[in-house]
């Protein structure tokens, strides 16, 4: 038991030369609220997330059926993946490029964010949403209602246990890979692999929606599906709107808990560094 | 107020060790006239326009149906995509990697191009474009007039606005991803993030194509919409041709707005290092 | 020939200082059985073999018809591919980011892994694969079993050899990748090549799949052909089964023999320093 | 005239501290064929060569019609694309990562390899390509023969100096693209380009299938070409089988004098810093 604790010390002490983890975020941090780099990561999520929603939904909307010439669902999965990886290239630098409530929270859980910032980012989120969807409507009046507005609902032949299920396994693959990409011990300890993050985070959005399309039309992705949903307005896309917003979240705290507990697994280092070297 | 702007301050001062912003190109300079690397840039933007357009207007013309085994509108998505990643990549040494009158415009505003090589260039690029799909209409005659020239157009369906606003949109969200791509500060700020510059350039040039080409073709370059106009010389082309020069210009006026502006805030920073610090 | 020697050994000596050969590692190794690190490994390649099943499986469950606007073989082969460039970028720096044994196998032949750790992995894999495509058959109960469950089995028209043949030749690419991925004499030398290494073994994966699912499905990965076969649990796809076994490991076994004793060329290699450098 | 030399001068004075110009290749260097490091580079272009084959006219045979689920010409381009990635990603460091005379013929114009090295990989090129094909016939045999084998030819519809200019065009694209990814100026210069070389290159091969699939099948490969043609053995496929050496090795020829004589601008940089600089 001793040299267990002596060898995770030791590599405890090693790693603690690469790389410095940051100290948890405040949960409430008023002076942020003073920096104009505050303001201007709220912009860029508002931004970005209208951008999003565009180009997503009017994939969604402009395409004629596969056999016509349209895109077919791998053309919609690689819209949404391939619009988050530009995005998240484009944003990270500016506001940590979240794009995502889910994202946001998961964040949150781990203490990357402060709850003052979470907030602000998800209402920025969702209002850059509903901006994006509603431009997508003014210019492509006809065609946007007889695809269903680009909506997330259950489809027929699945329930609304299927579609949470899905939801919350999709979110969890997405907010892994987010806190992966993300992760500080990455850069120190494998040189090759933090290169390019938002590919990878890109390439899960993608998978993702390759996988349940057909099911919910794929949230993962709270301001997504509520965006699309103020602007549609139709009763049944609210029936189901709760399953967008329980499914990602609890995929994200999965995802949290399964990083920050497992992965990096705090405590236990904590205790095992206690353990061999009292004065820590 | 005042920590707000020491931290600002300090903020400035922090990363002006990490990076230089280049001074504001000149609006003029002749100087540059007299230099080889100077037509050497020109005939990088010409041989890759001509590439560029005769890839992808050669991908328009040849393929069968989607059913009788041609890509779709998916595989000419990535034609376009795909080129811009390859040919950013091949050119970006040379001449910066423009391939696109909208992104020398946008670089204009910004200051980062003179007016004079910013005029070269469109030239380059036009003249190019012309040669391209020159050489498809050559190479294929029989299928380059059924597929109407690969000329951009507005669909049946859809009214000027609608075009115009489509236009508008998807070269913000090119030339945003260009200016992220190659901010200087980002050199210093997240090493991660400048690796592969051509590539979310590539990716956004595919996801815009996957949501407009049912609309207009996409365009989002002028040179690849004249080029094609040019050699196949319809009126209706000709028509419709004034949007596809007005919105990439509008779109790109708002996304360097935007970056210069809002994302590098250049005037709000300014004056806060200069209240801060009067000596500056 | 003492030309030559002196040739291989200069270029020895000077390549020892580029990079260091880890060691052989240990054909059992006790020790790492009390570390927190070997069972979090063991932690990662479940839920990583456990995500990479549900993602994949999900996919092809949940398509219609590609003409109905399903993704098509080649959206389930981007499936494959992509989701393991996500896990293998989620999991290198954690368990090495095998999810696949015979990928553990390869690594073991060369010694790269302990047969401890690698019976372990192994375990892990087929457990998460198991729970992976158990929880795709409790989601969509309906579809899964139309599809047969996403289980490897040869298919009408071809023979039982023609399978294995298919499964060791797409081992055989998915290995070798995986090989010149993680050579550590690469870092050294061409510094341009390993940054990115999820991103080849994940398009190995993904060509290969395009090239043979209409033959087998392409398994290339016994776990994923175990769990797929367990849920399953079809008469003829236990008759098939242990093509997915042997034909992945002969792949591995002989992209190991390739990568050891063709390229890095061990044996010889030692032969020529000690001729020429008796000390050594 | 002072100023533009002068300024050139300066330029090159710059560049020469980043990076180093290797001395031009012998044109018979007998000393390479004593190295283990050569047979080595000649059994990785042939293993390389047959694994590409092997997926690619896998791909192509394996395939029912794309609305019965077969991958198309969008999934046949990107197995062409993707390979050529993961083979160029695992054979860069061993042999340069040619896979294809055309490639090999281009660095030999430009003094980048040997005659007898050139000579040598062309050789195992075709030979690899001949067993890739032979594999796939040999496992796939019904279906091998009723889609052509994967031969090149003229496809209906065309003519040859239709399907002469498209390989020559194409190959220009893949060539230029090998020249400017493995261009010594570009490490230094700029830093965020070379750092996935292998990626480009795939993505140019991608392209370019995209654009002539329907014309020929897209050669700008001779080895991929014979290699089809003779295990197909067709008396069409030896009438046209001409274009796919000569249109690829013009190709070639001018994507080696477009980024020597143009871009690299060999002799007039000698020229300016002559006359700046006498001592030179």
């Amino acid at each position: 038991m001793s040299k267990r604790v002596s060898e995770e010390a030791k590599s405890h002490d090693h790693h603690a030369k690469d790389y410095t983890d940051p100290p948890p975020a405040p949960l409430i941090d008023f002076a942020e609220l003073k920096l104009w780099s505050f303001y201007r990561a709220l912009i860029a999520e508002f931004i970005a997330t209208l951008l999003f929603l565009y180009v997503t939904v009017a994939t969604l909307t402009s395409q004629p059926a596969p056999c016509d010439g349209g895109v077919g669902a791998l053309g919609i999965a690689w819209a949404f993946g391939g619009m988050i990886f530009v995005l998240v290239y484009c944003t990270a630098g500016i506001s940590g490029g979240h794009i995502n409530p889910a994202v946001t929270f998961g964040l949150l859980l781990a203490r990357k964010v402060s709850l003052t910032r979470a907030a602000a980012y998800v209402v920025a989120q969702c209002s850059g949403a509903i901006c994006g969807v509603g431009l997508v409507k003014a210019l492509m009046k006809h065609s946007y209602n007889s695809v269903g507005g680009g909506a997330n609902a259950v489809s027929a032949g699945y329930d609304k246990g299927t579609a949470l299920g899905a939801e919350i396994m999709g979110t969890f693959v997405l907010v892994y890979t987010v806190f992966s990409a993300t992760d500080p011990k990455r850069n120190a300890r494998d040189s090759h692999v933090p290169v390019l993050a938002p590919l990878p985070i890109g390439f899960a959005v993608f998978v993702v929606h390759l996988a349940t399309i057909p099911i919910t039309g794929t949230g993962i992705n709270p301001a997504r599906s509520f965006g699309a949903a103020v602007i549609y307005n139709n009763a049944r896309v609210w029936d189901d709107h709760w399953i967008f917003w329980v499914g990602p979240f609890v995929g994200a705290m999965g995802a949290a808990a399964y990083h920050q507990c497992v992965l990096r697994a705090v405590a236990m280092k904590a205790l095992g560094s206690f353990q061999s070297n009292p004065s820590n």
